[in-house]
């Protein structure tokens, strides 16, 4: 079997579909279940078709499109990644995996391969969390890891639910319908950029992921107390950002003393009330995102930012409260789908390392009810989630190559 | 002569001016040039027609209502306030100067008082900054202390200018024609909640303003390094928010160390870009205010930002600047008319206590252009800027008696 990536093909498709943003190039924003969300769902979808592949769409919105293999009653391969984006974000993060995925399955038709198990296909629905704070909506739903009449009432910020959110994108049905069984895949695999810097330093083309980091998010709330910022004296303020601000050097410090690189936590929202210039800050309300692929660090972590929480408010007069919005158990990849993505990358002389993914991913709710591993190729400087995030056309057809070997084997099984 | 003040009416008068609001009771919202804020200015000047008042609206919005003296070619005495409320704001703050600036030339009606000069009652526009970043906006341009040309340009966050906000209501001229030469008023003086806790804590029905702080204001953008909030490595991050926290830490800090309690600083205003949960703070703008009566100990304050600033931006690589929005120097209060009024205390047989105002007002302008001094009414908990700001019926009748005797003997001069 020859195995032949379309370079060109890919890197037009991956540049087509960072076309269909919110807003003007180079700037990705592809929110769930928007106009440009539902249009570069359709975008795959069609490519999908033209390719062959039979598709469904389930009611959170996944699209499954699935080559069928020669035996149709075995538990088909799974493969895909997400192309919803965060605002003001790239052009590779998700859609490397989708149109990577698809390009393998191309590749092995084109080389004459003659799949046991049929391989699949997947656009997961909303792995970033932006619209409705709930990351990997759709895996979750997949893996039975979210309720779905808690996940449909689930508002934006202007109100909507989900519920109404994904039916006026058209997808209709019970979400209490989107879940697989454990016995659904034999295998998942997702194809991804590093979004990190280790890959391009190591100067390593291909990353094999063994275990994958999940974070906890916790929205805080911070009450102090409000007045005119010529008025108020200082030894009488209970000034909420000020407390805030502690926290978020607590949350840092904590991260950094873990004892561990793999230790990270970020206050990535903090909205400061009223907001006045001449106005003593009344409230605050933040959002922490604390990561690491040992859970119990990561617990430790969660207790340090907890504790300094406590120690702030009750030193600056405030009322705070941290409520945990997610916190999922990290994952262990499955060491036969690790040793054969191993066996591929040697088969086509390809370097590799074992690493860990930082980021989570649909493959973290995946690997709770299918053996999964991720494949990481790397990006510039290890930047994502912004408009300058890049990964070269070679870099994506080697990761792509390296997947397609894998689907190969693990379809004949 | 017996000076009655109705304190019914006046209570009444700011309970119905107080419904004048862009939020239901009892929150007032009354941002400049909206509709609220011309509603509220209609409704003052239907009262001063009705007291017999002649009365103009200058280019900029700000309302005169006189009564016109024995010799109407002498200068006139000024009070008057504000009626514009920060979002989120109560009853008091602005509106006890103009609605009891109106009682007290009601009450010297009543009592048969004959002024030799014009008294003018004045309501400033805009002396909140929320909507243009400018404060004191109408005795700014009436003591010539604004460029008009700069000042129309100036927009509010949905891209409005000035010029095009202030001529949608209503208000039509030259902003140039607005300034007032420096003969104009022979004493100007403004009747105001203290804003802060000093007279209710002192069990002191009056204070008598002998110096106005004035603010610095500063905006402060910090341009850090986005990227995934699990991807990035703590040691690898030049994350903006972090920068700020330490900023704003700073800022309370070179407060508190001044030496002098008179001394303030606040963060009032942070937002932070993205802003996302799973992104790294790539973005940070700021407003900082920094106030004191001492005009050297407020600039070694703003100074000791600056080196704060310079190096968190230099330890944690990212990009800092500090932009000056205004910085005024401190008023002191004219000595005559500071004697008149602790005269006018004594004739009521009132307490008073001289004392600072640690929030600016329109007399900080005022005072550039006539003899200005300010009379403080306790308010409850010293709270301002809230809705639940308070001042009582009686302790606004003792400040609108005061008001109305020290118009009297100078008017008579």
């Amino acid at each position: 079997m020859k195995l032949e990536i379309d370079r060109e093909r890919l890197a037009g498709e991956l540049d087509a579909l960072g076309a269909i943003s919110q807003e003007p190039p180079p700037v990705v924003t592809r929110v769930v279940f928007t106009e440009a969300d539902a249009s570069g769902r359709e975008f795959v979808k069609n490519l999908c078709s033209q390719a062959g592949l039979a598709t469904r769409v389930d009611a959170a919105g996944n699209t499954f499109a699935r080559w069928v293999g020669a035996d149709p009653m075995l538990a088909p391969v799974g493969t895909g990644s997400h192309i919803d984006a965060i605002p003001n974000a790239g052009r590779f993060d998700g859609t490397v995996g989708v149109l990577g995925g698809l390009e393998a399955i191309r590749a092995l038709m084109r080389a004459g391969h003659q799949p046991r198990r049929s391989i699949e296909l997947i656009v997961f629905t909303s792995e970033e969390p932006t619209r409705f704070g709930i990351g990997c909506l759709g895996s979750r739903l997949l893996a039975g890891l979210l309720d779905p009449k808690w996940a449909s009432a689930r508002t934006d910020r202007a109100g909507i639910t989900l519920d109404a959110a994904r039916r006026a994108a058209g997808f209709e049905g019970s979400l209490a319908q989107v879940r697989l069984l454990e016995s659904y895949y034999s295998a998942f695999i997702e194809l991804h950029i590093e979004q990190g810097p280790l890959l391009e330093q190591w100067k390593i083309p291909l990353g094999i992921v063994t275990a994958i980091a999940a974070p906890a998010g916790f929205a805080v709330t911070i009450q102090g107390e409000g007045g005119h910022a010529g008025a108020v004296l200082m030894p009488h303020r209970h000034d909420a950002f000020l407390a805030a601000a502690e926290i978020a050097l607590a949350v840092e410090s904590s991260a950094r003393a873990s004892g561990s690189i793999d230790t990270v936590g970020t206050v990535g929202v903090c909205e400061v009330f009223p907001g006045a210039v001449n106005s003593v800050p009344s409230r605050v309300r933040m959002e922490i995102d604390v990561r690491d692929t040992d859970e119990s660090r990561r617990d430790a972590m969660v207790l340090k930012i907890r504790q300094a929480l406590e120690e702030v408010a009750q030193r600056r007069g405030v009322e705070a409260e941290m409520e945990q919005v997610n916190a999922d158990p990290p994952a262990q990849c499955d060491q036969r789908i690790v040793e054969t993505l191993e066996q591929a990358c040697a088969a086509h002389g390809l370097a590799f390392e074992r690493m860990i993914s930082r980021a989570y991913h649909d493959s973290l709710f995946m690997s709770r009810i299918a053996p999964t591993a991720m494949l990481f190729i790397p990006c510039r400087g290890g930047v994502s989630h912004r408009p300058d995030e890049y990964a070269s056309p070679e870099a994506i057809a080697q990761g792509t190559l390296v997947l397609a070997e894998t689907l190969a084997r693990l379809s004949s099984q």
